[in-house]
């Protein structure tokens, strides 16, 4: 087990109706703030008329943005902190899921910092000073309502860029599973893959001796998997419960608490960017798409340990039975498993299920090793991220 | 799943060698300090001079309150009270097992508020106000390193009674697991009681629908049996990878974050607490005598939906088959590998096993009913208490 450290202070308040108070929690670190949301469903279902009203009630004012969109853009970005500079706000409010968060984390460190924020997501330097960000959450897909992650898309390029900077995590998050009964199946199925994602990004380490947390990321894979299955059954979008579990799996799963130890590997996050970046692909369908191919490439590797522990998630999160005769079987019988799950859920699992053009895939494979090769638990060349868009494209 | 507040400020340093850092992060908070511990095998195996040098290196005054015993003593809060407030410490840094910890959180109750510290632990009042309390953990066990709980002996009685406060949450604790390779087996194996026991008051529940947990419990306690065994068998103490699984497990059971959504039932604690004020049984050791009894009760009961909960534990946690033909002798069979396990690594799991003298059943009884009935996944009552007392004297 690695040394660590692990501190994680948002304040989550989660359940029915806990949307009543975001007022009385913003009013602890603000009186005005920026409102951030996509202007769309957020609006449509009364939520931000809810929002506004018990901001109201607790005395805070706001200024309002909206226009957030899947793979949250840099422009918008920098026109949120022009509003928060002028209007003087002292906390951003992101209203939706991972987009408006980490939007709303990537105005708090504009907001808050000299020169262009883009510097920090291009890796030119780094912060401890953000605006304090505080969310009510609408789907349960990035966990960015606890994270320290925040992505964004440079329009220039386009390239995605992602930080983890600790000033950004939110003071508090609102997670209410009611507010998820009328996404739509697409939309649920991408958080149900982005959060199960994060999970194997953690479970996939090299790092012997992390019995605890391999037990906790197994049993909530397991526990989302079986939800999942809940909510795509008939009727079963209203079903509290699943909608529940699911969202705090969406959490849990990237706080930062079920790596505590590991070294995660994140070179899938990596590829996937590339699909999102290029193709506008929704980030949970890319790593639905990446996420067999890699673990298909990592067992043609050959190597042994590898394919052990690809076994034992083939065993424990997807029931193989069979892993003592033949890790390489069960290992490939569990990818397929997960593949049909991704399938029952409407995901797609290649690219042509997702219009992506697998003629781009040097373009590809050469933009995300612009930092250097990806991944822990192997570490990818381009050839390596090559032969894996190969495999996604079959 | 019920609504829930999440919130779990304490900062977690954890690994090898990270007693060093207590120096920088106490000075972040206090100029001066009272360090709190035994004076027994802190001193003898160098800690708190290692403690002393971080502390002095980083501009750290100290005033020293040494005799913490199992079970602290309320005539050491008032004692430590006094200190603190003649020297204006403004932090406590205990140093040792839950029993300093605890005892550090009281005085830091008692010195941040007027009045006698004893009403905190009466239920005659609460607050939100403690002085800020840091540990540097040696004993895996009570978890009070991240937790809201402190359990303090009251000599006038005797009296074992307990708070939840969140204002006594530690902001930091450092763990390092290379510090209880000297641990005494048999206070390891207390350890290992007290943090199942943790998890398994608030795995035992009516509440339905906590999925995502009841897996994390599960995983969990897995985990701790596993890696118990190895510490247990030959060689074993000084097995860091083992050592540090315990570790970072007895920390998890008790930090809120697996009774997210649940409510817990702790009777057993309760029962328990009356042998320890009596007998001065050791916490654990009480535990692994009052969890099996208690359990049983629970089975003769009746129930279907409590047997069918005990015959899962007994599944998922202990490995017995054969829960779908026969949820009773599934579940008494994860009874009697629960005893095996605790006898194994040493603990009492009958009354005659700890000089507990069944006679004094009745006093215990009426004891531990004296705030009304105890638990919440069955209530209990005098009598209750009184059968599952006589099911551990048997």
């Amino acid at each position: 087990m690695q040394n660590f450290v692990y501190c994680n202070k948002t304040k989550i308040i989660f359940g029915k109706g806990t949307e009543s108070q975001v007022g009385s929690e913003t009013v602890l670190f603000a009186k005005k703030i920026l409102l951030h949301h996509s202007g769309g469903s957020t609006v449509r279902s009364g939520l931000i008329d809810r929002i506004k009203t018990s901001l109201k009630e607790a005395g805070v004012e706001w200024a309002e943005l909206t226009g957030v969109l899947p793979n949250p853009r840099l422009s918008l970005v920098r026109k949120g902190i022009e509003i928060v500079k002028n209007e003087k706000c002292s906390l951003i409010l992101a209203v939706g899921g991972g987009s408006a968060i980490d939007s709303a984390k990537a105005i708090a460190l504009g907001a808050a910092n000299e020169g262009d924020v883009w510097d920090f997501y291009d890796r030119k330097r780094t912060t401890n000073a953000a605006l304090p960000v505080g969310s009510v959450v609408t789907i349960p897909a990035a966990g960015s309502e606890s994270s320290i992650s925040s992505v964004i898309t440079n329009e220039d390029g386009p390239y995605k860029r992602g930080v983890n900077l600790p000033c950004t995590r939110p003071v508090f998050s609102i997670l209410n599973p009611e507010l998820t009964y009328t996404l739509p199946a697409y939309q649920t199925a991408c958080g149900v893959t982005d959060m199960m994602a994060h999970i194997m990004e953690r479970y996939f380490t090299r790092e012997p001796h992390v019995e605890l947390t391999d037990e906790l990321c197994e049993g909530a894979l397991r526990a989302i998997i079986r939800n999942a299955r809940v909510i795509f059954s008939a009727g079963g979008e209203n079903n509290y419960d699943a909608r529940a579990e699911i969202m705090w799996a969406g959490a849990v799963a990237h706080n930062g608490f079920l790596d505590t130890g590991r070294i995660g590997d994140w070179a899938s996050h990596a590829l996937d960017h590339e699909l999102t970046a290029l193709f506008e692909t929704a980030h949970g369908a890319g790593l639905a798409i990446i996420f067999p191919a890699w673990l298909k490439y990592n067992i043609q590797a050959g190597e042994a340990e590898v394919i052990k522990r690809i076994a034992r998630f083939a065993a424990k999160v997807w029931g193989v039975d069979g892993a003592f005769y033949d890790y390489k079987q069960a290992a490939l019988e569990g990818i397929f498993r997960m593949e049909n799950f991704f399938k029952s859920i409407g995901m797609p699992v290649r690219f042509c299920d997702a219009d992506i053009d697998p003629a781009r895939i040097p373009e590809m494979a050469k933009r995300v090793v612009h930092f250097g090769p990806i991944g822990q638990f192997r570490k990818l060349e381009e050839k390596d991220a090559q032969a894996i868009y190969k495999l996604a494209a079959e």
